[in-house]
Order: C-alpha cells, then structure tokens, then sequence
C-alpha cells in the first residue's frame, strides 16, 4: 500500500499534527488516514497548550513526542536527526492560515484541513508561499479522495459524456436542522467555534461544507465554476449564522445550474450528490452508494460502474484497496489523500517524478478558490446578482 | 372504484374529448386515466379536423361520436339528450385558452392539460369564467395524484416535519440531450409544436416540465412559490428553445431552496424528486420509487411509508387501488386526477357536497399560478434578479 | 392499444366474469386489466348467485348483464346475437375446475385466475380439452406480464448470459406473518377461503405465492422446474396452513438454486425477486424496482434496462405503454395477460395468425404444471428427497 | 479509539503475523484492521520460508523483525522480554490447525482467518485447548463487525421483531462464474490452493463463503442452525470444486428458510444478505447498503436505522467510528474484531473484566461450527436428506 516514492526514499515519512484531541471528529479521521497505508509515522503533535496534557495525550495516541504549540514542535523537530517531514494542520478554521506559514517557512510539507483560511486572500497568499517554496501544500477535501468520483472526473476528461452542458450538486445535512444555539450548554466545543464567525469564517454553511461542494465540482467537471448566482442565509428560525445556501453556477465551460448545500435538513445524513451532463450522456453520484457510479448514455440503459472493477480509469483502480464488492468508504477517500500527499512529499524529498495519479491531489489554489467560491457567493446573495469569482 | 358522486348521480360522466389522435403520447394517457375508474364514458371525440377522419378514428378508440371541431362538437352534443357533461383538452398549447373558454361557455366542466395556456393573464382570466360559472376546471398536473405525494402534502400539512424551512426538488430529464433541431426530418410532430414558442409557449422547458416542479412544490408544501431568481436558457450548443432551468424559490412562509428542471440530461428518465424539510423533519420522494415517502426525523431513524399502508393519511390512502408491495404508477397517479374530477363534476350535477379527499385536484387558479411562475423566471433570469409571482 | 387482431375482428371482445364482486382485491384488478386497453366490452357477469343481487351489482360496474350462476350465463349469452366470447374466472380455487371447463364446452375462450385448479389431475385434463378444442385457456400468472420480465426472458433465449447455471427467486410476503386465525371474525372472507384447504387447496403458501414463484422461473429461464427438494409447512406458531416453503429446484438444463416463498415475512410487502446466472452473466429483478432489470457481465460494469427504452428487445417493447422514466406497474402487467388473451382469441375468430409476441401468455399446461410444482413440494417436505415434477 | 483493557494494561499489544505476504487480498486486509485503531504493534512476522526474503518483506511492512517460520517466531519472540502478545493466522486453510495449536501452547492469544480449519475435529479440538488454557481464540468472520448487524443482532435479542420464524440468507459471488481453471496459468496462487481440496477443504464453496452465511445467520438470529437440508455442487459446467450450495437451515428455536451460496453467479459482486422476520416485524440487510438496517413492523412503516444513529443499540454505537452519513465499510468492521481481540487479550493480561460489547467477537467454537455446517451439508447433498450439525 506504500508508494513508489515511498519506496525509493525507503522510510516513512515522520509526521506532525496540530490539533485533533480530545472530542474533535477530525482528529481520529486524520490520524487514521495518515495511519492507514503506513506511508507516515505520527512522531509528534500539538494536543494542548498544556506542556504536560500535550505529552500525556501524545504518548496515549501513540505519538512520540507531544509539544505545547506549533513553534516548539517546529524548533524542537528541527533540531532533531530523525525530525518530522510533514504536518498535518486540523485546528480550527481561524488558525489555520498562522501554522501553514509557520509550517511552509520552516520547509515542511503541508496538508490542512479545509476551508484551507476563511478569506480568499490569505489563502491564495499561502498557495504562492508553497509554489514560491516548492513545498506541498493539500487541502482536505475528501470527497475527491474517493475512487468513483475519480471515475467520474477520469471519464469526463476522457470524452466519455461529451462537454459538460448542465449539471446538479446537493449537500444534504441535518446537523443543524434545529435551533442548537437555544442550548448552548449542549453546544459541542466543535459545533462552538464552527458558527462563531470570527473563527469559523463569515459565513458557516459555504466554508463548512460550501467548499465541498464547489471542489467537487470543479474536481469532477475538470474546470472551475467561474461565476455564482445565490441565496445564502438561515433556514432555522432564530438563526444568525448562514445554514442554507442556493447557488446557480456558471461553469468555465458554460455549463449551468443549482447547488444545493444546506445543514438545515433536519434528519439528512450527509447526503452528496452530483450529476453532469454532456450531449453523449451523463454522470450520477451520491454518497449513500458511495462505491457505485451510474453512467447514463443517450438512449441505452445506464451502466452502473462500481470500485474494484477492472475496467475503470487507472485515477479510480488506483484509488481502491478492495476488489468490487467489498465497500469501502470515507476513511479509504480521506487516506486516498494521505496517500497521495505521502507520494508527492517523498518524490520530493527523493529527487523524483511523483506518481502522475497522485497529483489530483487538491492544492492550496484549489483551497484559494473554496475561499474565492464564499466570498462570491456571500457577494451574490447581498447583491442579487450573478457575480464572478477570483481568478487563480 | 366510481365514487360517491357518481353513485348519488346514478350513472358515468359523458365524456367529450379533444385532441390526442394519431401518435401523440398524452391522449391514450388521458383516455385510458379517464376509462381507468369506470366513471365516464367517453362519448364524443374531436380526433382529426377532417369530418370523416374524426369519425373513423372514433370509432377505432370506442368513441361513440366524432366531430371535426370543437364548436361542432358543443354543438352537436347540446343538441342531444344524452350529451356529453365534461371536457377533456388535450391538444397544443396554444389552443387550450380557445378551447376552455368555449366548454366553459358551453356549461360544460373541464379538464385540461398543462400548461393552461401560454400566458398568466389568459389562464387567469380563465380561472376566474370557471369559477364565476360555478363550473369545474382542473389541469392535469398528474404528479400530485400520485399517493406518496399526496402522503407529503398531507404529513406537512399535519405538522409532521415543523414549519418547512428549506427545500429542493428537480425534474431531470434527458429528452432534449442532443440537438434533435438539426435533423428536424426525425423530429416527432408533438416534439415540433412543442419548440415552437408560437404554439408551446415563449419557454419550452419552464412551460413543459417546470410547471409541473412549480405545482409539485406548492401541493406539497401546502403554501406558494411567491419569488423566484432564476437562470434559463438553453444548455445545448446550437439550440435556441430553453431546455434547462436552474431556479431558486422562496415560498410564502420563508422557506428557500433551488429547483433543477432540464430536458438536456442525456439518459436521464424523468428523474422527478423533492425534499422538504423543517426543524421536526423531513420529506424525499423521488419518482423512481414512486411508492415511497422517505419520512425523515431529527436524531432519529427514517420511516420508508409505502402506498397501501394503512397508518397513511386519508388523502393518501384514497388515492391507491391496491394493497402495500402491488406496485402503482403513472396511469393510476393520472386516473386520480381524472377521478377526482369526476367526483366534483358529479356532485355538481348531482347537487351534493364533494368528497372533501378530492378537493385538492388542481383548479384554474392553479393552472394560472403555472403561467406566472413561468413568467417570473424568464424576468428574473432577463433582470438577474428576484421576482415576485403574481398574486392569485 | 388494441391489438392486431381486435382491428381484424373489427370489434371489441365481449367478455363475461364470474366472481370479483364485493369486497374482493381481485376482481377490480381483474376488470380494470380487461378494460385499459378497450379490447373488451363487460358485458355479463355472475356477481352474486342472488340474481337480483347479480343485475344490481352489474349495473354497478357497468356490466350490461347480470345473472345468478355460470350456467345461466353461458345459456343466457348463448341465445343472443350479440352474446360474450370469452369468460373470466375469479371466485374462490375450488370452483376453477368447474367452471373452466363449462365455459371451454361452451366455445368459449378462458381467462382464469391462479392456481388454475387445486390438483395437477385436474389442471392437465382442461388443459388437454382446451386444445382438443381449439380455444384459449390463459392463466393469469400476472407477473409475466410486466416488461421487465419479458427482457429478462428474452434476454436468456438471446443467449445474453450464457446456459442459465445457478438461479435464486423469493416472494416474501407478510400477508399472514401474525396469527391471523386467532381472531377469524376479524379475517376478510378471501382470507377464510384461502386459509381453508378445501377450497384453497392443500398448501396455502404454494398455492397462492408459490405457483407465481415456479411461474416466473420457467418463465424467465425458458425451461422447466423438473424437481423439487423442498420443505413446506407453518412458520407462524399455532398455524396449521403452510404459510412457508423454501424449495430447492433444478431445471431441465442442470441449473439449481433455491426459492424462498413465505407469507410469513412480518412487514414485507409483496417482494419478489428473481436472479439468474450463466457463464457470460446474470439478471437480477425484483418488484420494488418493476421497471428495470440489471444485467450483469462477467468483469464489465453491470447495466440497468429500463421499460420503454428502445434498446429492448421486441418482447418488452411490446410491453410497455409509456416512455422510459414514466413508471407502469401491477395494473399494467395484469392487463398485458387480457391484451395478449384478446389478440389471442380475436386471432381464432379472425381466422388470422396472432401476434407472436403475444404466444408467451400462460397457458393451461403452464397452469397443470403449477399445480404439478405444489405437489411435488408437498411430497418432496414429506419424504425428505427429491422429487420430480409430472411431465408436461 | 483504543480500548479501555488497552488504557489499562498501558501499552498496545505486541502482534506477529503469519501469511499475507506477496500478492495476497488477505494479508493487507488483515494487517491494515490490526493497525487501524493502533491497538496493536505488528513487530514480528513471518512473511516467507526464506529467512532473508521474510526479513525484507517485514521491513518493507513496517514491521520489526521477519522469521522464516511459525517456530521460529514463537522461539525468536519468547526469548525477547518486548516478545509478541498475540499471532494472526492467514496463510492456506489447511495450515491453520498446526498454527493455531503451536500458538495457543505457546501461551500465544489468536486470531485466525475462516473456516478455523478443513474440518470439524480439528476445529473443535482447537476451541477445547484454547478455553482450557484461558487463551483468546478468536475467527475473522469479519461480516460479524458490521456495525449494522450488530444492531440486527442486538435488536433480536431485545425482542423486536418477536421469536425468529423465517429466514433467508444469501453469499452471490460472481468470482468463479467462469471456468477459471480453464486456464490454470492466470489463475492466482491465492485461487489455486483455495479450489484444491486437500488445502482449501473439501467443498471450496462451503468453505469459502459458506462458513460466512452461516456464521452471519447464528449471529444475527442468536442462535444455532441445527440442522440443513443442503444441495452442494459445480454450477460451471466442467468443474469438480463445488461453487454453489443450496441450503435449508433449521434453527434451535424452530425457524426454518433457504440460503443461496455461490461464487458461480457471473457479474455479483460479493452480494451478502440477510432477512429474518418473527411475528412482530423483521430485519433486512443487504451488502451494498452496508451502512443501512431495514427494521419491518406488522402494518407500519418500515424504518431505516444508519450506523452512528444515537438511537442504536450500544453494541452497535460502540462499532462506529463515524456519525451517520459518512460511511464506513469492509476495513472498519474487520477492524471491529480485531479491536474486540484487542480488548479481551489486554483485559486477560490486565487481569480485569473485558468491556462485555466485546465478547460477541467469533469465537473457537463458532469457527468449529462453521465446519459442523460443511461437513453436514456436504452429508445431506450426499444423502438427500436433513442432517444434523455436531453439537457444540
């Protein structure tokens, strides 16, 4: 399950994590992933800002050495023969932008979970510090990390339904279908600082899981939604902060049509979706049946491809650890990123080409245009207008 | 299966039709829905302009008379004792005004096909000759016949999923994936009328396919659509007719989301679907599993409610003719609406109280909001920005 | 919609009924099948044996003659010019034998509910004296009627999988998973009937459900059940019917598989389903999704057909009345039988060869042959071996 | 995600591997549920008979020290004091018997792969060692770590549904669909020793996939299968192995129902499934819905319980990692056994109670009588009659 890269540089890369303790959701995702094809070593984290509780919750996740911030594990690392390569950034959304500098010019490869800051521009600033450095810096968006929305983007750059014409997006959560805030006691510390928007970002539903959508999208249809048209508010009522949002976009291409992003839907499960469309046919997906895509063609039956199968694009063979019919799910998507992060940061470090399958890898330009996708939707709703998004 | 009107009124209904000869799809549809219950016998026909044409083709579809036009038919019919009491309207668009204002005229109830007309003010102005005769008008927006749908509108209606907060819905349709325009020879006679604005209305796929979302999303949520912004055009390269349109509404009560309604989804089938949520729940029915209702709940699991079940509300359990697991479709989901038809249209006569279970049959004012939905689309998407529907 | 030879004929059929009246689920069913394509006219039945209570239940449905008992019928429409040409068959089991072969001496063409007779003896002399005779004895094994079941066994005789080698069906039903004999005054009079081997036959389950099962997998498969390994008996504790049999079949061609046949499935609703496999691939059906088949191919994404699709072969085309996407369902699969029995029995007085597509309606063999399944299940659950079918 | 015997005994458990080197499905399976909630340390393993080829290959894994064989290992690892804990077993089934004696007299906890061994003697004779010597013998019928039958199981057992009544269960493999040995060349090596008997066990099928059917079903249903009536056989013309068996299964408590078990279905893709229904309700779980439990209830919707629902049985709360809607699939219920081996064998080192969620982990016992299930119906396919399965 290592990588070729992996291989040529002979060792695991040594990994430093910054947040993810205690109750969090994201932290046992990451290290899981970062764990799960054994391409990382998880030597050092920052769980605390206690000196002390930062080393005891290391040492029980198995971590060597526990740091009471991101500088003293930056300092403490680099003095060390055997410090860490990478770090894996999982902190709240307002921190987010101060530790992938920090880890960008202290010569470290990056992978931080999204939204990548909460406004555009410090974003786009970090994606040109690790160009100008020749360092990796990933963004989380899982989704693309699973093997038949690699199918799916592999197929429609590959001609398969023609230009994309039309398409249709939805990100159907219940999470916060009713008034939490009338409780904050039960708030989860998570949920917390999410609707707060100094750290969560201006607004939640587009930078929670908007930027999802939007790099879904894009990473499917193989171009960037260049304009939005959208409603962005809260659906419960009594709510300040943004649940719901109706966006039309407007792709590069010039295809059209709605996204639906709401975590407004009391009882929805994190339900994905998305379908394209082209004159030769067309593309569905969604989360429930995560390890099927449906391809439609005009006037045949559909064909129904699933993970495993020999005949899919190599981007989605590569992707799968299972033969077809043995599932799997989000865990393989995120660690799919890992992965993929492990072979790009390696091939570095080893002075080689990296795996070409790998560099779907979403970028920190990828995460600028999440940002790029809020802002101008935000933009759009208090306009009433279409608006255009910041070029890369 | 007949109902209590036609029981106190001691026979069927005479049924007069118009249209839906030769290869069109939509006259077997509405004849057999009108057969399908045993209350009309369909008594005259105008099926050709030519006299002797209308006549054999008649004869052919156990039609007892056929004239060549509507006036000889009203004519014709009023001359006789046992003339026919009802309507059915199934030809081009742009005729329905003529022809609804002459049954009406006539005393005669009617049913018509949607669109109503081709413009709000027209099928306003209809809407109100119906009710100022006291005459029965409805149009076949067949879908809300369907059991599940009127299982949702009932649940919300009782209060079962809250106030509705955000919703979504989509009629995904691959009938207009390629340029069938360039080789005009193939195209069917239906097809043709249908992208000719001069006869199927200035928007080809807001008046086919998105008054039907329209209808759809007002009968379920039991409220208006009162504003739209919306984006329409034409997603394949070449063509001129609007085939896709992307539309974010804002009902009565608040609740916003967008709407998907294209004809350019090459080898999509008629993919109807709509979800409605509030702080309690939620709702999702899709067409492929048109004997479901996915009723969702907060924090708890899912209720999958089938037709037939006896715990469905009245409305629901009136409008399927078989027990739970015996499928129904698409012609039972048309017979309600013709059933309901005539059960007012029999208690009319019969000068007794409808059932109150076939009341929600759509009426002229229904037809007519149709229209203005359409109307505010094409402004909005001219202006790029939000546009109130007429009022009712 | 109608056929062929109804257009030959220059008229519609006169059918007459016998049974179906009051409360019963069948003999709606029954008369709205005859009636969706008008290839019939109803015009005599035998509603009640009180022959005042027969004309008034008549006038009811609209069928022009009511009489008191099958021979008054058949005597009655005898005398008339414009007397019925064919009989339909829906009272209780016992009574099949009987009638069907008075109408059969009569000259009259036979439709006939499932099971064709309680005994294989008796099925396989009406099969035999309808030959001799020249006339149509159809069974309305309803199932084979709907389109997909039709492409799945035009499908296998294509060759599209190869030799069937393994095979798998189940009807699970929860029609009686509670001890409804614990309070009879609350059982529906088809329910007692059925219950009561006298008139129900001797294996409840196997006749009602289980004849549909072996039914559909001769139908499908194009070759015949030869034995049985079999265990039949009551799954509900305190029940002395069978409510339950798991069957292990092998066909004429080698092919095995077991079947799952139970009323005794709490909560399910009416699922059937059916999955067949070869060397080059397989087929998958069941009811819930009546309106595709799912076509597997060795190492290649599996395929979804769907009903009304162009791609299909003749037999389901045939089949189908609406357009893909647009679902039909039980009432339309129901009426294929009555259209393929019109074409059939108009074909014979019109002296004209019939539809081919509309030869695969069951026939009197293929009802002795359900009867000859029931059988030797029962012997098979006695004896603990296996046991072969009688010979057609 | 460690568990609270591991926080107790204050470190993870030391674990060597044997088998699953080289091309292997199982051994990466394996490897990555050991890892995936760092319970465990891989530090010994023996990958290879060739003493330099084994240590490479453990290099290459990550893990410590690789021996050239199973007495190598259990020595080399009893002189260290950080020897190993425990021994995973994944090499050829007819290797197991000796493996799993030679660890459990070494004091070593087990976890081996299915079936335990090629037949029910050995098995058996496995279980009583491993119980007199207090060791943990634990088999990876890793269907059992869903945490959606677990939910199945634990509903049963708290009555839900009622007393089980009827059953059906099925494996549809499309694996060996085709005849494989046709062309020994491209025949893995993994394929080959499976379809040879005198390694792979008497009946390839039963053994393979059988063992998982029916261990599924005693674990859902809470109680044994005791007696089959079985049908066991090549579907692929020209094979000796058998790929296809056809079973009745009789449970202790009296419910009876068939299970179709085939790698010979061209096109499936690992299709599991189970139903069972009392007179209360019933359960459905199917593997493409592997997130999902469908719970029936007498005349009242059916409801759609999801992995990571609050609403769950604990002892399905406790086997997710995520919340509902992100899905998780084969790696994480695999781990699920692997993270119950992990609690039992530190709660026995700890000398504490094991978290009793844990002990529903697959034991010795279920693994023998996985192989009473063989070996009876490979001796009712023989006789043609019920057999008995060897008492526990």
């Amino acid at each position: 399950m290592s990588t070729a890269s992996i291989q040529k540089l002979g060792r695991r890369l040594r990994l430093g994590v910054i947040g993810g303790a205690g109750g969090a959701l994201i932290g046992p995702v990451h290290r899981l992933a970062a764990r799960l094809d054994d391409c990382f070593e998880l030597t050092a984290g920052v769980l605390s800002s206690d000196p002390a509780r930062s080393k005891a919750e290391a040492a029980r996740l198995n971590i060597a050495r526990g740091y009471a911030d991101m500088a003293a594990m930056i300092a403490g690392e680099a003095a060390r023969e055997d410090g860490i390569d990478a770090v894996a950034i999982m902190t709240p959304n307002d921190s987010h932008a101060r530790y992938v500098e920090m880890a960008l010019n202290a010569g470290l490869d990056v992978i931080c979970d999204k939204p990548l800051t909460n406004d555009y521009a410090s974003s786009k600033a970090l994606a040109v510090l690790a160009r100008s450095k020749g360092l990796v810096l990933a963004v989380t968006y899982n989704y693309s990390g699973y093997p038949m929305l690699r199918e799916a983007r592999a197929a429609i750059a590959a001609g398969e339904i023609g230009e994309p014409q039309t398409l249709h997006a939805a990100y159907v959560s219940g999470s916060l279908g009713t008034l939490v805030e009338a409780e904050p006691e039960k708030m989860s510390s998570r949920t917390r600082w999410r609707l707060d928007s100094a750290r969560g970002g201006p607004s939640h539903v587009l930078a929670d899981i908007g930027t999802h959508v939007h790099q879904l999208v894009n990473f499917v249809a193989g171009q960037r939604i260049e304009a939005v048209l959208a409603d962005v508010g809260a659906a419960v009522a009594g709510r300040t902060a943004h649940d719901t949002a109706s966006v039309i976009v407007r792709l590069e291409g010039g295809a059209r049509g709605p996204l639906f992003i709401t975590k407004a839907a009391t009882g929805a499960e994190n339900a994905m979706s998305i379908e394209v469309y082209g004159q030769a046919g067309g593309l569905y997906w969604h989360h429930a049946a995560v390890n099927e895509l449906r391809v439609m063609r005009h006037a045949r039956p559909a064909e129904i491809r699933t993970r495993g199968l020999p005949t899919l694009h190599p981007l989605a063979r590569a992707a799968a650890r299972l033969p077809a019919g043995h599932p799997e799910a989000f865990h393989e998507g995120f660690a799919n990123l890992y992965r993929d992060f492990a072979e790009l940061a390696a091939a570095r470090r080893a002075n080689t080409t990296p795996d070409p399958l790998a560099t779907c890898l979403p970028t920190g330009e990828d995460g600028a245009q999440g940002l790029a996708f809020c802002e101008a939707c935000v933009a759009s709703a208090e306009s009433g207008k279409w608006v255009n998004l910041a070029q890369p």
